[in-house]
């Protein structure tokens, strides 16, 4: 878990999460070296940054007490790449060999990647759609990161702004941060299974409002969109006159009962942009390559030069590995069927000891049993809780105490929300559980007992 | 060739390098779609993306003939990997076949990069230095172009200029056109055998000048800078208060009589960032693995606060693959001695080839012999020349009637000029050169024999 080990890292700007407003880089800088040098820091940088997740998370491993218990359990990010179970097929790290091998895929990639893996995309994505995308309709990035990336710095024109969802994933927020892209929050409704306030998103448009994000299967909540909602939030949004980007890193990680609608079905109601990587689906964060798609029944985003702006800014953006472009199509063939079969049933089983555990936690609410990708929202209920301030309190003394990583929700723009991952070795996931429950019990108010 | 498979890749936008005015996405769009539609292209981008040598190179592949001589012969730009006599050592491959086997190095990297990839490249760059680098000196990069992008973004305070060199390397300008960082162009000299005017460098500079950039070895110039020199601009950068960019992404590229000296060499007198990469030395640029290493004796860099924004900015973008960086410290200790050698003697003997060609062709000149890198820059004679406009022009009809590729001198700031690539496959050169001069034959002015 190299992520994690202490040492290895710099120290990261997280300055932001207990003092909101005291952002180190914005304060005027005064010493001998900035008289004496003209350079100085991009204030733009540290803005954008300080909104990472990995910063936070960092800050609360910081925080682990190397007398307390071990081993560590991280339950706070999406990575189970780690974890034996969760170990792609050998075959599929072997079309990686092969590629590297033969020598040819040494060379500079195509700024908008390889043919043959912009061809095994379309092909995989086509299977689940009412029509044939094209390899031309694939655009290769160094994973869905850069996707995010790719999507805010293509649409940032000057007085732009994008509609996001809360909670969501704050690589969006950086991104527009550092884009100049103004972002708006409308709200997912935990009542409603977590579905989009719609009316929320009509009265947030405005002329100058170029798109709206939808993160589907949902980080982090666990959820599905079902068809019916989704055709709604395609005619919404063509009304507006606004394009759907909709980010399905997660659309192999479903394992519940609702069955997973790519957002392209829609696209010939309004233009889309959908997101995708191997890394959570194939669980190979580390081999960095995703995706953009486009659908877009009607050419609009040829139309309106879109198109230009995704390819200008691969053109000067960087690229994923050649060899490992190339190694796509056979990536996608050998891990058809019995490999995602596994790793659903894997994330269905920790998932459900996830939810009955927390039923077990009074402090601890989780309004909708997860059904997709590799976390579950969850309620804290201050009241029930003695001395502990808010979520981001809430993490830290459970990572000084039981050497447990949860993200607050104070990152999510969800204040005094958690989100947990359940995407880890079902051993260490329940050793990880239990030690919340001693924890919680420990906090809890002695009245309310 | 993949690079070149004129199928396999999307149109990219090399307008401006026929009609540098009449760039298409800032021309005014109007039609049904954007109306109803609230989104376009982003300008900046554009800009930016219209500079890159990739789009000049494509735009000029794009007029081979297709009933031309056979094969194309692709002296433009400089990536030899598709070469068999350039190709690395297998064994250096195999590094990367047993860190991918390990499955150790599935996972997401540290945004600085993986810690024993840091101290590889410390160690390794140490060698030429009169001290230690440390590995948290070292950030690691998606390729050298990444690390550029690094520069340009961290520098990038409002109001901020850097001076670049003419010529120089496009992606400098793009990144900065693409940061809104002024640039401000110094020339080199020909004369001097392609040393820094470094009067005309403080002439340039101002309160708002950040940094100076130097490419050594050359690209495009295939030039070596000496010690005293660099000694020189050294003090000159201390003196105006900037700090000094040092790509050396050439550094194993130096086959003649000058010896390299590292930029870092003089890290006591000014901060440095030396940029360096897999791609040159190593000759697979596929493998997108780069880095940014700090030399910076009294620790102005982190005064500064400029180390914030290079791991803020690290923080929020691409990664290269983790289990490529797993592997450098075995790609390092596999190639050391017999490799370097034999590229150097191969690159040697296609500098002299190439020199000695071009001694044959009136209407182009050679000032200087190349003694590094891939590229020579040749001064084209126009007035020899019938019915050729100007640099652009002749590497048109140059593809055109013999499918030879060359880089118009333009796209270097160099108007009729030309960069050549000897970086090519031995008997591809004899025959690429032979092809230029029966061009330039063919086209030279009747009295001029
Ligand atoms: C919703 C969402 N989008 C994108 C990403 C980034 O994925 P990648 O690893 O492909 O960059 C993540 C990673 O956690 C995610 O949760
Ligand atoms: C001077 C210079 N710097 C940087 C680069 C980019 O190298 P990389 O392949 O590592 O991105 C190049 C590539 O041609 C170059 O010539």
């Amino acid at each position: 878990m190299t992520l994690f080990s202490i040492k290895s890292r710099t120290p990261l700007n997280t300055s932001f999460l207990l003092q909101p407003m005291e952002n180190g880089a914005t304060k005027k800088i005064s010493s001998e070296a900035t008289k004496r040098w003209h350079f100085g820091p991009n204030d733009l940088l540290s803005a954008a940054g300080g909104r990472s997740i990995r910063g936070i998370i960092y800050k609360i491993i910081d925080n682990v007490d190397e007398q307390g218990p071990r081993p560590m359990v991280p339950l706070g990010h999406g990575d189970p790449s780690v974890f034996p179970s969760f170990r792609i097929t050998t075959s599929a790290e072997e079309a990686i060999v092969e590629s590297l091998r033969s020598a040819e895929h040494n060379h500079y990639p195509p700024s908008v990647g390889l043919l043959s893996a912009r061809r095994a995309i379309a092909e995989h994505l086509s299977e689940k759609l009412p029509y044939e995308l094209s390899p031309d309709d694939v655009f290769i990035t160094a994973g869905c990161n850069q996707s995010i990336e790719l999507v805010a710095t293509s649409l940032a024109r000057p007085g732009a702004n994008i509609l996001l969802p809360r909670p969501g994933y704050p690589m969006y927020e950086t991104h527009c941060v550092f884009s100049n892209l103004e972002f708006r929050h409308f709200d997912l409704i935990p009542e409603r299974g977590w579905e989009i306030d719609l009316d929320q998103v009509e009265q947030l448009c405005d002329e100058n409002t170029v798109a709206m994000v939808i993160i589907n299967p949902g980080n982090p909540c666990g959820s599905v969109l079902s068809y019916k909602h989704m055709e709604k939030i395609a005619e919404t949004a063509s009304k507006l006159g606004i394009m759907v980007i909709a980010d399905e890193v997660y659309n192999h990680s479903n394992f519940g009962s609702k069955p997973f609608v790519p957002m392209g079905v829609f696209g010939h109601i309004v233009p889309i942009l959908t997101l995708g990587s191997l890394s959570k689906g194939w669980i190979v964060p580390g081999w960095r390559l995703g995706w953009v798609v486009i659908t877009d029944r009607k050419g609009i985003l040829k139309e309106t030069k879109v198109i230009d702006s995704i390819t200008n800014f691969l053109e000067i953006s960087a690229d994923p590995a050649t060899f490992i472009q190339a190694a796509v199509p056979q990536i996608i063939e050998r891990t058809k069927g019995a490999f995602f079969e596994r790793i659903v049933n894997l994330l269905r089983a920790t998932a459900e000891m996830c939810y009955d555990k927390i039923k077990e936690i009074s402090c601890i609410t989780c309004p909708n049993k997860p059904e997709a990708s590799m976390f579950v929202m969850v309620k804290l209920e201050l009241s029930l809780l003695d001395g502990i301030i808010d979520d981001v309190d809430f993490c830290m003394k459970l990572s000084k105490e039981e050497s447990v990583i949860l993200c607050p929700g104070s990152a999510l723009e969800m204040k005094n929300w958690l989100r947990i991952t359940f995407a880890v070795e079902p051993s260490a996931l329940e050793l990880g559980l239990e030690r919340l429950k001693l924890f919680c019990r420990r906090h809890e108010k002695k009245q309310s007992k």
